[in-house]
């Protein structure tokens, strides 16, 4: 598949960090709530089996922060998702399905509690910000929404802790996942969330200051040489088979929480309210018609662009595949797939075109083992 | 400044074009509303030149539509414009700053009225749909708000007459400007706005059929060859000279429409009932600080992926350039600024540093002349 550069604009906004990862070779850009982020660096393979073996430097800036803060901040962000958080604790980040008023998916953030009054949304690529502004104005509730100028650098790596250790002291090892603190470098707090877009274990570090940020990203180079550090980013491999969900690949908003399998998340029997649970309601008594499963296809490569369908030996569609990248752990193609009603039993068989050449393949449970 | 490849996904929407439009030999990318949106083909001086002779056929689809219908429609786009649509009429297209709670910019449409209970806001690079969502859920309006899969195509260029007469017959001429009808081409109907992102005249085709529309696209180019017609997109040198303002670039959420010279369309005197109206009958009553204007800069280049502050002879900041470009017409770098109150005065001079090296400018009013 051919390359095409991507054009620069104000709109597309630069990070407090792109000059830095341009220095240390990032090699394309996808863009993410309208902002920069990295994809790959010496290549996704390469940065893959380093992830997997020492310590990388993310620029996630991308992931941007919706700050409410007020008297009904809490009731605003519980009427957005269908998790209950009414025992939610500050310090704690939370998973949380964001959900309109028909039972569709419109985000799935971490939220974290730094207050009673006092929320960040750290968003996936769509403008919570407006939903939630909507949703504010709708119901007169008494809160301000904002953007904060907050930047995230996450540590990702098994090598993490180590690398961590050296700027914030050892006692960032105890932190718990999904947990958050602050914790001080050069004599300045910084928020750091065990947390991260990939199961290699890490931390994300939300910067509220752009050039201490920048000074913080040379530190982290500087004392992570003997943990082999460097500059990666959220790895489609890796991610894959961790199978991290990603908004706008995997799922969107013609998707609902149980197509999706946040069956979990969704606390239909608490008394709490929350937009479209009726709807959720009606969908959970309906039953649903197709699922998010995994794929494994006897293949070597495969680039997803657009979503690719799946057909059974009769032609019949199976389903599509959302998102896929060779893994060189299970030695196969796997994808992430929203597979309809009778061919969801994990070990159905499909067919998948790549390129012109038929290849077939298993629908499989998430996550993959 | 380096070019680097944009990485595909399917979160990174291709249009129904994007085969075709690789074929005619894009050149670039950008992400317009998660689309891919073209930026250059040939050059975008080569394809600003062209524009302004010829015609072009653009792939626009990510100029995306949000659906309104149902019996609250007109009140719920009414409440997030601050323009005064209580005498629209269907058949008309109506460029309408969206604004929130705060009297900031969320958007600047056009908003085509297909009938009183069915509206399109063809929008420009924010998700419009939730914040309408959030809004109709708090209001509780009786409305379906979807995003309907329309693929615009547009014919731009001052040879556009000819082409399009071509495919729809010679009536398509009357068409007046913001104006729009269903033309039809091999007995299908078509919705033909004559509007589209250039002041060197044309039309847009609202597709909502892929297929359909890719057959039109061929035709477009079959019929074109008289006219030297050419694959093409909007075009940032063209744009700027006709000061065509973009979301994201030379405004955005934190903007208010006073500060970007919207003045005629905020109706504050009306009775009509918008999100934001006392806000900014007190941001008038107090005077904005700031002023989106034109400047010119003595130089023969520039690339802007960031806002690039203007000094005065004494580093006093004068404001923010955010969108430039060199403009063969006017022989000089011209760019819209935001510019601060005490140097919003045409002619008012300024420096810039472009690449190390500092440039003289002046400040001049919008649009271009």
């Amino acid at each position: 598949m051919k390359n095409f550069p991507i054009i620069r604009s104000r709109r597309l906004r630069s990070t407090p960090y792109t000059d830095r990862i341009e220095a240390h070779g990032v090699s394309g850009y996808t863009v993410y709530n309208h902002m920069l982020l990295p994809v790959s660096f010496k290549s996704v393979e390469a940065d893959y089996e380093h992830l997997k073996k020492f310590v990388q430097v993310w620029d996630v800036a991308a992931e941007r922060q919706v700050q409410i803060t007020g008297k009904d901040s809490a009731e605003l962000v519980q009427l957005m998702t269908c998790r209950d958080l009414s025992n939610s604790k500050v310090g704690k980040c939370y998973y949380a399905p964001l959900i309109d008023d028909q039972g569709n998916l419109v985000n799935d953030p971490i939220i974290n509690k730094l207050a009673d009054d006092k929320w960040w949304l750290s968003i996936a690529d769509s403008d919570v910000i407006f939903f939630a502004k909507g949703l504010a104005a709708g119901y007169k509730f008494d809160v301000e929404i904002t953007e904060p100028n907050v930047n995230i650098l996450a540590v990702q790596g098994p090598l993490s802790d180590n690398l961590m250790a050296r700027i914030f002291g050892e006692e960032i090892r105890q932190l718990k996942f999904f947990n958050f603190k602050y914790y001080e470098f050069k004599k300045r707090k910084y928020f750091v969330a065990r947390s991260g877009w990939s199961k290699q274990s890490g931390f994300e570090i939300y910067v509220e200051d752009d050039l201490a940020g920048q000074d913080l990203y040379d530190q982290l180079f500087e004392n992570g040489k003997e943990f082999n550090v460097r500059a990666g980013c959220p790895n489609l491999i890796e991610r894959i088979e961790s199978a991290l969900l990603s908004y706008g690949n995997d799922f969107d908003n013609r998707d609902n929480p149980f197509e999706v399998n946040f069956d979990k998340f969704v606390s239909l029997d608490s008394n709490i309210n929350f937009l479209g649970k009726d709807k959720l309601k009606q969908i959970k008594q309906d039953g649903i018609k197709r699922k998010l499963m995994g794929v494994r296809i006897d293949h070597n490569q495969i680039n997803i662009h657009s979503e690719k369908t799946l057909f059974d030996e009769n032609d019949n569609v199976v389903g599509q595949v959302r998102s896929a990248a060779y893994s060189p752990k299970f030695k196969k193609v796997i994808g992430i797939a929203m597979i309809n009603k009778p061919y969801w039993d994990a070990k159905h068989q499909f067919k998948i075109d790549i390129e012109g050449k038929i290849f077939p393949g298993t629908v499989c449970d998430l996550p993959f083992i």
